[in-house]
């Protein structure tokens, strides 16, 4: 079968590999790859920057952002043959932490998870790949053309879920919620704001074009323009760009006992000027709380399959701006300014080698 | 009645009134000082840069920590004359906004609050002063030498009570905190922390004296050096500094999933160099949260009692490190390097003029 697959640490090494099919053991579903979604950590890894092949191999599967099919499913597993299902992305050590023993691995305290396709593992971007049963949740098959996005949509349902936990430490409700970022991450986070009702504001820097109209058709207020200007207080703020300014100038749009979730991860190794006094005086006068979320567990990808099952298909579909055949697997590494998500096609690839 | 009042806006300008003694009214308890503390904010608005007098008036009656003796009280107030009583700072507005409008003015919206000794109310540094009876907490007489302790750790048990609130985000338990800075802030942050049973840790500079052995008859680690440099990582740090670098390298200290508490308010208006690429890839990569915490309200003052009454008296007693008396009042508010708390005795100044 074919798979993607990159030497860790060395840039430009992805190749189109061919590798013997999985065998599911007695305790695994095997699965064919549908759609696999390209995001900026498989950017990072093709760089070179991130990634770690499994112990005792020289390469890496990519692929994280997964929609499979089931081929095979073990007895008793709640899957059969024909059903749509996404993988999860992280594993506990086998030595699990305290937060992973109780599946919270997402909310991993020594760093010893596993992640497929990123961390010590194969991903899923290979025609056949396995997962055991508890690591898959099942998709309907009317998100068929967008359940990719059900991972990046846990990721946002996970951050979500701690803004509400945090908020409870204050009685009063949030109204209104400001996005930083109109990538993916920033459109399905607009997305879950609407769906709980609030007022929603999006920031980005495009004009005009695709991603100020998908902003808007959610009914969400669309800004651009310069993110230090704009006059604008939000009881959460969602950052979604990881980039070090909007960083900070996000802290400075948040209201009395606000919330900034960051979302982003940025790369360090650059000093900017901040004025740190006044950043700590404005969270501690106003009560304010800056948190990071990262990865997500069963639960949050529950809750993201059954966002996307309430959300408007038709918008859903937009948010996959470009679908790459497998055999031009490059094209889906570069970027282009329109670009939401792009997907990796593999079920209609197979005929193109 | 003497009084310490101030021109706000004007550095130097304090000075000791003689005012009439205010009378209560039917609504009202009238109480006599005991002993007022002074903190950082009392010396901001000795220096001009802070504070603002009643409306209508040109200067303010200085004090916000307080411990007062009832002298008469309204009928059903629960409170008789000789009762030890500590005044609540912070008062809603008249037409309160929704947190104030449920007793949180702790977490007030809007920003017009008002405080006492603070802003746009008189404060407590006069021999004579009315409350409404519910903007009091009664204080055991066991406490009379303590008791002016009541207001900085309501601002403590509510940091703490947020830092619970916060952590319950995640269902791993915290285990080892640090605190930075050996103020009072921080030695009171260190005791309810220790009540709590947890490891904790305390950071200064001072390589040894009083506030080392206090942090250590808590049975807590005293650490000074180069923050930098300390190999320690705790599921909660509270930093009690405001200093802009403590406030970055807090964050460095932090385990996965913990929570930095900051609440030292430092003044604003000087750049430093940051990596906030860094910042944010660790703060989001680990699920840390850094939140800033601020005043206090009624439960707080409650727990802050019951905190004090259950601390090792003697040991209270050594934070109050100096007690001037009222007619030597410019001694309490130039600094000592061992000074942890300084008191302005007011019970035993009168005879002094």
């Amino acid at each position: 079968m074919h798979a993607l697959t990159v030497l860790p640490g060395r840039a430009d090494s992805a190749q189109l590999d061919l590798l013997p099919e999985p065998t599911a053991d007695g305790a695994r579903v095997l699965l064919r790859a549908l759609d696999i979604g390209v995001c900026g950590t498989d950017r990072e890894i093709l760089a070179g920057k991130y990634g770690t092949a499994p112990p005792g191999q020289k390469r890496l599967i990519l692929g994280h952002e997964s929609l499979g099919e089931v081929l095979r499913a073990p007895e008793g597993a709640r899957f059969a043959a024909g059903d749509l299902a996404v993988a999860f992305v992280r594993r506990p050590d086998p030595v699990p932490c305290p937060a992973c023993a109780r599946g919270e691995w997402d909310m991993c305290k020594n760093g010893r998870y596993t992640e497929r396709g990123i961390k010590e593992r194969h991903g899923y971007a290979a025609e056949q790949y396995t997962v055991r049963p508890e690591f898959l949740v099942p998709v309907p098959a009317a998100l068929r053309n967008v359940g990719v996005l059900v991972e990046p949509t846990s990721v946002v349902a996970k951050a979500w879920e701690q803004i509400e936990r945090i908020g409870a430490r204050a009685t009063t409700a949030a109204q209104r919620v400001m996005v930083t970022g109109c990538g993916p991450i920033g459109l399905l986070a607009a997305l879950l704001g609407r769906q709980r009702g609030l007022d929603v504001h999006v920031f980005d820097r495009h004009r005009d074009g695709l991603k100020p109209e998908l902003a808007r058709a959610l009914g969400a207020t669309y800004h651009c323009g310069d993110l230090d200007q704009l006059d604008l207080q939000a009881d959460i703020v969602l950052e979604c760009t990881g980039a070090p300014g909007v960083v900070i100038d996000a802290v400075r749009h948040l209201a009395p006992d606000g919330i900034v979730c960051l979302t982003g991860v940025s790369s360090g190794g650059r000093r900017i000027g901040v004025d740190v006094g006044r950043f700590n005086r404005e969270l501690v006068l106003e009560n304010g709380v800056v948190f990071g979320s990262v990865n997500a567990n069963r639960r949050h990808y529950i809750a993201a399959v059954d966002a996307l099952a309430r959300a408007d298909r038709a918008w859903l579909e937009r948010l996959i701006t470009r679908r790459v055949p497998l055999a031009r697997w490059r094209e889906a590494f570069t970027q282009h300014p329109e670009d939401v998500k792009t997907v990796l096609d593999f079920a209609n690839s197979a005929h193109a080698y």
